[in-house]
């Protein structure tokens, strides 16, 4: 019996997910080297083991010493490389094959001064997004980064690594395989403009809207999704999944009602939601979905309404029509998060609809 | 040495907030009863202890039982009680002295069927702020529940607790004054209008900008604010302190700079800071001031300048004038948050000035 705010886990729906997945990147014959960022589970990891998955993307050298830890042995830390965790990483690279990212000449000179041991080397590449890492079109400074990288030892280049992350604004699934199409052809043209001095670059390819709305990624060495392993609101506004393939939920008692105002309150807050949003059809800011739940599982077709607001530990749901009067203090709610990542990050656990717990990294 | 995003937790400022808060109270001859849902530490909490405060405010039962371990015995969880958890309050309600927030006559009838062990009871009173609670003004409510809870033997009624968080969308000090009068005035009318049937109700106050701004408390039995403890960027803009006064800041690792665009990409993002913002002149949102760090502690007059963009681990930072020419990959930067208790959820521990490190509730 759940009595207070819990991230239940529908196993199900996150293994489907996670196959959906290696089946496109298997018929584009690419690799898929899936984000952990989103569960940061090692028990979720063993879900991808069982589908002979043996590559990790993670976000902080935090996570890749979780991961390594739980037996991962190739993985890569998708950030621009943090110069003072070069001691930690050092660590990390002496034990399994780790890959970094780069995308200044300080930090390829600091490294292999400071390095005992190898590691594979991205330089992070800007195909629109601007967030971080180089323009796909500054050829120069490309140049100059790869003319450092030959005299290294320590630093093993390895490619170009780049997240579209622009395709999470974008107003269409159209503008999304527009963004992926033209982030293939500056990471191809990048490619072929140095093939002469470095025939054998790889390149490496993220985002879970590009992976899940997107057909061909055969250029690609690997692809990096992330989020789709438990999906979320945001990636079904978007139009990567179906909301029956969100995978996680965040059951929350309810509080209080307010019929005057049409508003049920909820144990359920930005502490457990995050206060990631998207907009509504009046462009008014939503925290959540609420949908019903039966005790065992939430039921994605039965919507009570959206959260429209959320303090620390309070969600207030507007429930549509006349819901209200079906709502019990004492009653519990399923919430599909407008984020999975934030949530899960922020509930550290899982519960199964099975019973069982999940942990992660704390 | 610092090598990846921690808060860091200056005492002397958080002593100098505390004790402010306890001068203030004293002069109003009312009770504060800190929220600990700001700071979730045992060991702040011990601060608290050294000024003679003996009670404090929690905001869930998992919270209340994290305090009552560490030795507090006088704890009110002021959040509409939630019913499911009733086992769990009976337990505590055991061992130290337990408040609960009600609002409706259901959770009433309830626990007085469910409860073994006596608990006080607060009716939680809306006074404007339109979240929870009874309209302050709506009489023949407050009649039924508090002739409801003449009746019962194990809910003990207290009074009427008010949590007046319109302050946080007041657009001056002067509205903060204001809403903190009205407030005042509606619950003394109220308990005016029981005083006949209910001589002795008392009066609990909270929010940390009514509480730093207002002078006189007196009418109230305590008050709870919670957030003073450290203060934050959002309280700084309110009014309620000055931003020198804020105690807690996040030190960040310089990741990479972007001059083309004036952007200093930092780690610490949504999973540190939370995405908690401000609006800035021109109506474009923050999520953290930017100040420099001496590897110590920071300087609050010394502001690099607006944290422009959060994703889950980046920080995007936009230099004011040509400071972003002095920051170099691998320097540390300290960001004040936009919402300490979001922050301080997420880190998960604290470092103090001084190096100690201080646990809080996972």
């Amino acid at each position: 019996m759940i009595t207070h705010p819990t991230l239940l886990l529908d196993k199900d729906k996150c293994l489907a997910n996670i196959q959906r997945m290696i089946e496109k990147a298997k018929q584009s014959n690419t690799l898929l080297r899936p984000h952990f960022k989103t569960h940061q589970s090692a028990e979720v990891g063993e879900y991808f083991k069982d589908f002979e998955v043996n590559c990790c993307t993670v976000s902080s050298v935090k996570m890749a010493g979780y991961f390594a830890q739980n037996g991962w042995t190739d993985i890569t830390v998708a950030f621009p490389v943090n110069l003072l965790e070069w001691s930690a990483l050092d660590q990390l690279a002496s034990k399994i094959n780790l890959n970094i990212v780069v995308e200044n000449q300080e930090a390829i000179h600091y490294l292999e001064k400071q390095l005992s041991n190898p590691v594979g080397v991205y330089i992070k590449t800007d195909t629109g997004y601007g967030r971080t890492g180089i323009d796909a079109e500054n050829y120069k400074l490309f140049q100059q980064l790869l003319t450092q990288l030959k005299t290294c030892k320590k630093l093993i280049f390895i490619g170009f690594l780049c997240h579209a992350g622009h395709t999470y604004s974008a107003a269409s699934v159209t503008e999304i395989n527009h963004i992926l199409n033209e982030s293939r052809q500056k990471l191809l043209a990048l490619k072929t403009f140095m093939a002469g001095d470095f025939p054998l670059i790889q390149l490496s390819y993220g985002d879970t809207p590009s992976c899940s709305i997107g057909d061909d990624f055969s250029d690609f060495d690997e692809i990096r999704p992330g989020n789709f392993v438990f999906y979320d609101e945001m990636q079904t506004r978007l139009g990567s999944c179906q909301r029956s393939d969100i995978a996680v939920s965040l059951i929350c008692p309810v509080v209080a009602k307010h019929p005057e105002r049409n508003e049920v309150v909820v144990h359920g807050g930005a502490v457990h939601l995050s206060k990631d949003s998207v907009l509504d059809a009046n462009g008014k800011p939503y925290y959540g979905i609420a949908v019903a739940f039966n005790g065992t599982t939430w039921n994605s077709e039965d919507v009570i309404g959206h959260v429209s607001k959320v303090s620390q530990e309070h969600g207030i749901i507007t429930p549509h029509n006349n819901r209200i009067e079906t709502i019990q203090t004492g009653d519990l709610i399923a919430i599909l998060p407008i984020h999975s990542c934030l949530t899960a990050n922020l509930m550290k656990s899982y519960q199964l609809t099975s019973g069982e717990t999940l942990k992660m990294l704390l």
